[in-house]
């Protein structure tokens, strides 16, 4: 068991911030959680964990517009009972950091008691966690974190590779620097006992040397020849230019995937992507659509973390 | 009974994309329920209905602005205990069919169940039905159909004119040709046995000829002189220009109604438009305003028609 | 007690349009009522209440955007039981007065019964009450009245300053002349008992000298020497240039309020504003950080003022 893994919980419960909050005993709990939650959803029959947040009321704070993860939220913490407020038109009106942490009192005091906060600026949601009394949920901040990204891939690669990550081999490829998915996953992967390789232009792996348990990749065949499982980013069509890369297309040439490249990995080995995904670039049409994508469950598999998630923040 | 009458059901029950899937059995089972709901929510006692789709998450996916069919359709799924989650803001990220198809399945995956989809193009609620789960209402899709609209008219009418439209005369005035409501109705009405004459300026009526049960007019007394109601439709001003007519001042001398001109339809004749008006245009303010006006009508049986749409699918 | 004070109520209790229709007994009614239900939410017991608008569609409809009044009419209809149907996004179509009142209708007609009205026209409340059966609440029309702020001032007022604000003096300083949130506050004052002065550069106190009950200050010292609380209302910055004052920081000087200059009114004189604050300009940040501030509380006052009012309305 590495160090990272033995690292006990520094999580308070009160926030959701960041994986590097969680020991691995914590992320295994909210994993069970979750896929506790997903049958139950499943079979129709949530049972007591329907009226979980009955009287309590989350806000819903997206600075930056998003559809798949505020639906994603919303439907979570309206399982769990919970009066949902949807307070994203106000963005327009919030630049500054102070405004944003007066609006979040003024939230607050109307009654909110948990804020599920996206925001353009790396370190929002801590700055609303020390200057508030309200729960923060970070739904992705900047190109810090997005922690609830990272546990319904881990969930996913659970499904996929069976009950523990413990050993196994996960290839990342992309714009790991400027990527809060893949922060978010390097943290979470590698306290459940992963190894994590990581491929893309110089530019954007550059840093990640010394992370414990990660290794930078020389090229693509090189990122995936032990790779259980792949995981693919999406390519910020306005940072391509500018960042290393001459053009999309040596981009695409290098470093996007499809079914014959998959090759490369373990045989079966499965690709995930946080979506949304520009097919022909970072990866095929074709390797999209495929048996191995799992790309469909990662977004089903999204509610059920939420859940889990607000749920034991209300703990 | 006319050929058209006596044709069977298409209708899978999935979806409503448009009116022209529907036999009469299909429209007079929709109205009845309709009528029930309406009877019911105004007695204020649902019963049962009230738990209809309990458990079940509608989206509302309005790419198009709308405030009284979104209200309408929002209170319809709400009243028969449905989750709604209004997806609109998503509209303005999504303009090419795929990203289209892939918002929608990635709201499929969330939980989604049933989406309300307004779309400006033409045939993307049927691109929707194709290429995923989700059952698909039909809220608008370009110039092509506007099926609750005409439903919720066929109710408004047989509430005026008595439970059966076999052998009326229905008047549709404006510009047929671009109107998603006209185009809906002419479906509507002619399998309920109504005629339907339609008047209007040249190109806005080219091309309707042939359809069965539909006579053009050649003006507007002549449009209006057997007809047992009348409906005019929305002049889209910014359509006007270059459309066959010179100006909204010549449009209006020639097909423009009024109470006097409302004398050469059948005694009593009631007036209907699908909102929202251009008073002094299309119709005058004092016939808007008038006892003949079904208006106000045609929007308090949007809730019900609404309520029966989503209940039928939901079977 | 005055003749203000003695005035018979005026109230339908329909609507809520301005304080001025408010008797002293109805002010204080509303107040204990809503002091009651700030204990009950406390406690976490509504008990009843909890069903006081069951089966009953509150609609929103803000015009110009407001987080903290939207949320807060928001979570009190919601507490109350009542679907909310939020019609926010109609704003950006309507301008004229006869489209608001064809959009309310609309409402009406789809079965929304009362609808919240932020407006940038004084008096577009008064519209639609005249116009629609819609019960109506005035959330803020143009510079004329914000009615329910009003209340959650006085509710705080009344929480600090002992049971009656009978024989005490508040002191209001900004723009009265051009803020609902003044406007309203003077009736409400006067009505319950207090005496009011008001301070600011001669444009913004023009014509309020009559007002029976008020008096105009002639520097911020004169304004604060009787207060039992202080009152300072939002400079709106686009406003400034212009109007009577030559820079901000000439208002600040003459005008703005910090802790050594609160020494000038009563011992122990809180300091109140309706938010959001401009720190720096009409109050320091030391002194709306301090313990003298209310606007903590008065913020916590809204929901249970604005479920007072929805109550009251719906008996």
């Amino acid at each position: 068991m590495s160090a990272a893994v033995a690292r006990a919980s520094s999580w308070t419960r009160r926030h959701l911030l960041d994986v590097d909050e969680l020991s691995r005993s914590d992320l295994e709990a909210l994993l069970d959680g979750a896929a506790d939650l997903r049958d139950q959803r499943t079979s129709g029959d949530l049972g007591e964990t329907r009226d979980r947040l009955a009287g309590q009321t989350v806000g819903l704070a997206f600075y930056e517009a998003s559809t798949r993860t505020r639906v994603s939220f919303e439907l979570a913490a309206r399982e769990l009972g919970a009066t949902v407020v949807d307070l994203s038109r106000a963005a327009s009106s919030v630049a500054k950091g102070e405004s944003l942490v007066d609006t979040m009192l003024t939230l607050q005091r109307t009654g909110v008691g948990t804020v599920v906060l996206r925001h353009a600026a790396a370190g929002a949601p801590y700055l609303v966690a020390r200057a508030t009394g309200l729960r923060v949920l970070n739904a992705g901040d900047g190109a810090h974190a997005h922690p609830t990204q990272a546990l319904l891939d881990a969930l996913t690669l659970r499904e996929a590779l069976g009950a523990t990550l413990e050993g196994r081999t996960i290839a990342i490829v992309g714009d790991i620097a400027h990527s809060r998915v893949a922060r978010s996953n390097l943290h979470a992967l590698t306290r459940l006992g992963a190894r994590v390789v990581i491929g893309g232009p110089p530019a954007w792996v550059a840093g990640f040397s010394g992370w414990p348990g990660v290794r930078v990749a020389a090229n693509l065949q090189d990122a995936l020849q032990d790779a259980d499982a792949v995981m693919t980013l999406r390519v910020q069509l306005e940072r391509a230019a500018g960042s290393g890369i001459s053009s999309l297309r040596e981009y695409t040439r290098a470093w996007g995937l499809d079914s014959e490249r998959m090759s490369w990995a373990r045989p079966g080995a499965p690709i995930l992507h946080p979506g949304p995904t520009n097919e022909g670039i970072e990866l095929s049409a074709e390797l999209a659509a495929s048996e191995r994508s799992l790309i469909g469950r990662q977004v089903m598999n999204g509610v059920p973390i939420r859940m889990a998630v607000l749920a034991r923040l209300a703990d």
